[in-house]
């Protein structure tokens, strides 16, 4: 184990309660090394969470534990999943937040014309998944409204120190995973859709660099963005760009994108 | 001890205040673990401050100092207050602001139709107290702005590693606490307070969970909601929950309650 | 080696960009603490990242490296730094952001009437800087849009763990520097300008104490400040007073003096 356990929540920095949860973990595992990805995530935005969960864990060593919770069904019948993929493991609730943890092939494509919502999906062969079910691994009783305390820390600490994904309640063969993060393409174009803006104003797509074709051009809200830029502030205007994890964002150099276009996470892109 | 060291402060994370309190206690205690409760507090509102932290220090393990510095005062007259309570020690100044180290009935009760506002108490026997004098360990000369910096940051250190209270200054026997966070009940109602608005635009309350009784009529603002749900997203308008630290919140599904209500900090509540 | 990694940017809180930086560093170097001075420099202002740093990274140990990375020229042909300066490490884009590490007289002053502007400055003989460039220390291939995952945090880990400078790449004699955070003196008055905007809506400007003298009279946006208050809060409106870093602040009691002034960064403010 490498000790380490991240943190991806929408629980915002108002409230005490990511440190809250860090207390817990480190009261049952003294010696874990805590980092926060981001506890900004959209409220309840369950397709953002995942989808900066995907830029990011890979960055870790093996070993880590990755705690997720953007959770709209806190406390409602939704199961608890603990994920173990490629030595890394993953907390959180079973709506699609932990999609990331798994590949494209294993989570399938996005169709053409529809959002990502989860959909239940059968684990890959290389992955292994329980329930969340022990109450001993819980701080009792749980909390309907604050799961994250009560069941999802506890639970990454004993991951952490080692207990493995049997004890903590019955093996799963399928869980809820979103669409792989990819836009379709059609014959005439790639549909993408704008799945965050980050706090540069830079508008982030879901379409893949290794989608994108010569000549590159780009619509979105009223606006065309033609060619494609290596870096920010090349140009003076909008460009393309594609971005540190492999994604087309469209920036505006010196001020915000999302602004300038009037769009926001959902808004339709169109690559052609 | 520990080796753990929470911060609640209002000092945001625009500027490197926090940072510079971490980097002293690390200069000083090289193995704390520093874990923010949140730096988020509303500017200068020391009720605030008090009410996240009692949600929060009760998960972290003894020996864990937690520095609150919520503190309109800095740099006057109002004394430096250094508390061990339970096993843990806080530290911060003489406000209110640690008034959640301690119980409610040390804290006495909040009459009806007042706010909430520090006065003088009596210690509790099994609390110990200091007013922190002792220049030595401070770092001098003391910034009339800082004190987090200068006074409770290296005090925390000292805590960290073992040092007891009578060696910050003289032992206090009354100190500046708010009421406990119990709205008071009258004959007809419980006559709660706005004590906070969380990031989802949750109104957290004053009302406590055990001063319910059936049936459940909350008056907010112009609105009246009846019933209480047992987590959020149970009904599709305004709801009662109670929240994950035992007090009665207004949530709206997919929404801010505050928003949708209009009421910010310190707005009535009543439950009959 | 304090194993103590700062960092510093304008990455903000929405993405897992500093999160990501982190387990880069802890793959490498699994005993390093982070701590964050702040992430929320204003986006790509360079001249508010160095500032910001002046006032933080003495507070730590010696053998803090100090990762700092506000950087508009992200994956242009500006050179990678690394510096050492009593002791401490700095690693950032070679645009003035690492001004803070070098001492006023290195840095030269600012010249009446101009703002603060990067230029090349020859490196006192008690720093030591390299330019990096050695691949073999990054992640390669290096993203255009995010060097801070792929040079400045693997190099910073190398750094903790003692590699020297000189494996980096060559080292340099003269690098990019900002003046000194000192407003110029004329004959009739000091001319200072806002650097940054705390949050509480403090007004830092870049006058120092030991510039100010008797009569104290302070001019900004369409206002006159008159006198020196030792706290925050001594009077009822606009105060000025010495902050915590030793720079001229103006503050409103309970208030935001920003907004109250109507003014933002870059604006002037003269002591006469």
């Amino acid at each position: 184990m490498s000790g380490i356990i991240t943190l991806t929540t929408d629980f915002g920095s108002k409230d005490p309660y990511v440190g809250v949860m860090k207390g817990v973990v480190l009261g049952r595992s003294p010696d874990a090394r805590l980092v926060d990805l981001t506890n900004d995530v959209a409220p309840q935005v369950v397709v953002e969470g995942a989808f900066l969960l995907q830029s990011a864990w890979r960055y870790f060593p093996e070993g880590t534990v990755h705690i997720v919770v953007v959770d709209p069904g806190v406390g409602t019948e939704r199961r608890r999943l603990a994920l173990r993929v490629a030595g890394h493991f993953f907390v959180g609730p079973d709506n699609g937040v932990l999609s990331a943890a798994l590949t494209d092939s294993a989570r399938g494509p996005r169709a053409p014309g529809t959002a990502y919502e989860a959909r239940t999906i059968a684990l890959p062969r290389d992955a292994e998944a329980a329930s969340i079910e022990d109450e001993a691994m819980m701080i009792t009783p749980v909390s309907a409204t604050f799961e994250g305390r009560d069941v999802f820390a506890p639970v990454a600490a004993a991951l952490s120190r080692g207990v493995g994904l049997t004890r903590l309640g019955p093996p799963l063969r399928e869980i809820q995973l979103l669409p792989a993060f990819r836009a379709p393409r059609t014959a005439r174009q790639v549909e993408g859709l704008v799945i965050h803006v980050d706090r540069f104003g830079n508008v982030v797509t879901d379409i893949r660099k290794e989608d994108l074709s010569y000549p590159f051009v780009f619509t979105i809200g009223e606006e065309r963005v033609e060619g494609l830029a290596r870096t920010y502030g090349e140009s003076d205007g909008l460009c393309a760009v594609v971005g540190s994890s492999g994604y087309l964002e469209i920036a505006l150099a010196g001020g915000s994108a999302a602004e300038r276009l009037g769009v926001a996470r959902g808004a339709p892109v169109t690559a052609s």
